[in-house]
């Protein structure tokens, strides 16, 4: 039911993956001779995911899927959340939904029945602490637009779309209706573009999405920026979105990030971590940080300087879910 | 096929619940409102792990089940392994299937279609980095004795028994049938007492057993120890065995460990950790390294410090399977 009073129920709403990362340390090699996307995300099917989980070693498996790290991050900080996504009635379809919701999230899509499976991604982290995703999509790719709840989404301060959701045909209408319903209901829609491959295929309707004024707050890295705008210099890229996007936030790696926000501009760089264990979640986390603070009008640097402690946490052990408390790190940077 | 020259093809067979860990830190205050059984392992049943489940926070799925965690110690540090265990034809019996043999063990145990689902283990780590187990059986309590593999654990130098899985009937048959394989090929048997709670249930078996010169080598903590003896005196506890089983080991957590083999008697400190951050395997891995010696034919005092060093690698993060080189510890530690 919508609420009649038009006040928001959670800070943030996202629409993404349904996914168990499953995780090995490995060494280059291995990615040489698998001959792996070293550092990027490839969908396989079932027959990929088995071959490449049969070379992999022994591995943990972790509640993953980007807009749900980033939910998770959020929750962490005192955020209401709810998320939507397709599990698979299956084990790892379990284990998704009690991780989601064991850190206070709403979870209330309908769990797909028969197969296939619920989504995994084989991550390979190599000794430089970069990660090789491999996804399977499983029951993820199946997220039927019907079903999508769009008093939920009516009732979020902010839609956080994922953009690895928006290469399946299902998820993709059914974030096209969620972002109607959003902006129906008068709400931001934010936008992370995921990875380089996903603006290969789809970059003309996120264009489109930017032209036609649809998305509020787009989160990317130095590399989808220069995918997006086809431009290689870094300014040059913020150039060519800046007005267009009323928010953009821009990571660069190890070198900080940068966002443009109404006519400003703030900057900020990467937080020091002992020891970089596993990049995995990175950007979820970053875009967790800074969200967390835009929700609560925080200053745009202060936004920024939040999506660093976050994604230093998470790069300093396996998983791209926080351990550490994340509102405890954050209090303690902006003092 | 019995090898025909006697000569063994394994270094350590062993029988075991086919575990997944399902592993998540928590407070002191859940495990009170819970009535968890705080540093010991409990056995519920599939209501019951769903109960402790949903009160659990996010949480990590690592491949665990005792023997089966020793032996991935044992192959880590080069031996040759084969595994004994019932999974289920289930997403949780891949995952167990697939780490097992991803560190060289054999895993030949045919699949068991149809419920119950393979076993999991619920463990909830307190700040003080106790572990406190909660195991559902499921698949793991039915391996039928008339599937075992007699030529398999011939094939044996050591047959390595796990006293947790003593307490379902099929495995406690299949244990028996393979001490009877065992022996009559000549070869070692080790045993493992596991938990009191077992020894308050079958220590008439297991004394039976000792008594009848069916135990080459015992592994006990020194709880155990006193169960199995009745006696509260340590060393009454260590003069009541000797004698009886060649080679007796009984750790005792941060306070080391004694072995007494064949009139001779060895003790060692435990290794010093930096954070201790989770206890499960402590045990586990700490007979896994003293076999890894024994299969050598190194002498007790080295036993016992390769247990040492393996338990204190596996106390230093989550998770019951070694994430450092062992091999590489062990090596440095003795020189």
């Amino acid at each position: 039911m919508p609420n009649s009073d038009n006040s928001p129920r959670y800070d943030v709403i996202a629409i993404g993956n349904a996914i168990v990362d499953v995780m090995a340390p490995c060494e280059d090699e291995l990615i040489d001779e698998l001959a792996l996307n070293k550092g990027g995300m490839t969908l396989v099917d079932e027959d990929g995911a088995k071959r490449l989980y049969d070379a992999m070693g022994p591995a943990r498996e972790i509640s993953g899927g980007s807009a749900a790290n980033t939910l998770a991050g959020l929750s962490a900080m005192g955020a209401q959340c709810a998320f939507i996504g397709q599990v698979a009635d299956d084990q790892l379809g379990e284990v998704f939904a009690h991780d989601i919701r064991a850190v206070g999230i709403d979870f209330d899509t309908p769990v797909r029945p028969g197969p296939p499976a619920t989504a995994r991604c084989l991550i390979f982290v190599t000794p430089d602490a970069q990660r090789t995703m491999n996804t399977f999509l499983g029951a993820s790719q199946f997220l039927p637009p019907e079903t999508l709840d769009a008093d939920a989404v009516a009732a979020a301060r902010i839609l956080y779309l994922e953009g690895y959701l928006w290469d399946p045909e299902e998820p993709r209408a059914a974030m096209r209706r969620a972002i109607e319903a959003a902006r129906e209901a008068g709400r931001k829609v934010a936008f992370t573009l995921s990875e380089v491959f996903v603006i290969d295929r789809h970059g003309d309707d996120f264009r489109a999405l930017i032209e036609d004024g649809l998305i509020d707050i787009l989160f990317a890295n130095h590399l989808e920026l220069a995918a997006l705008t086809g431009e290689d210099d870094f300014e040059a890229g913020i150039a060519a979105l800046e007005g267009k996007v009323p928010t953009l936030v821009v990571t660069r790696s190890a070198d900080g990030a940068v966002a443009v926000s109404d006519g400003k501009r703030a900057e900020v760089a990467a937080e020091p971590v002992g020891e970089v264990v596993d990049t995995t979640g990175a950007g979820d986390l970053f875009a967790a940080g800074f969200l967390s603070g835009h929700v609560k009008g925080d200053s745009l640097e202060n936004c920024l300087t939040r999506g660093a402690v976050c994604a230093a946490e998470i790069i300093s052990h396996y998983g791209a879910r926080p351990e550490a408390d994340l509102r405890e790190l954050v209090a303690k940077k902006l003092g």
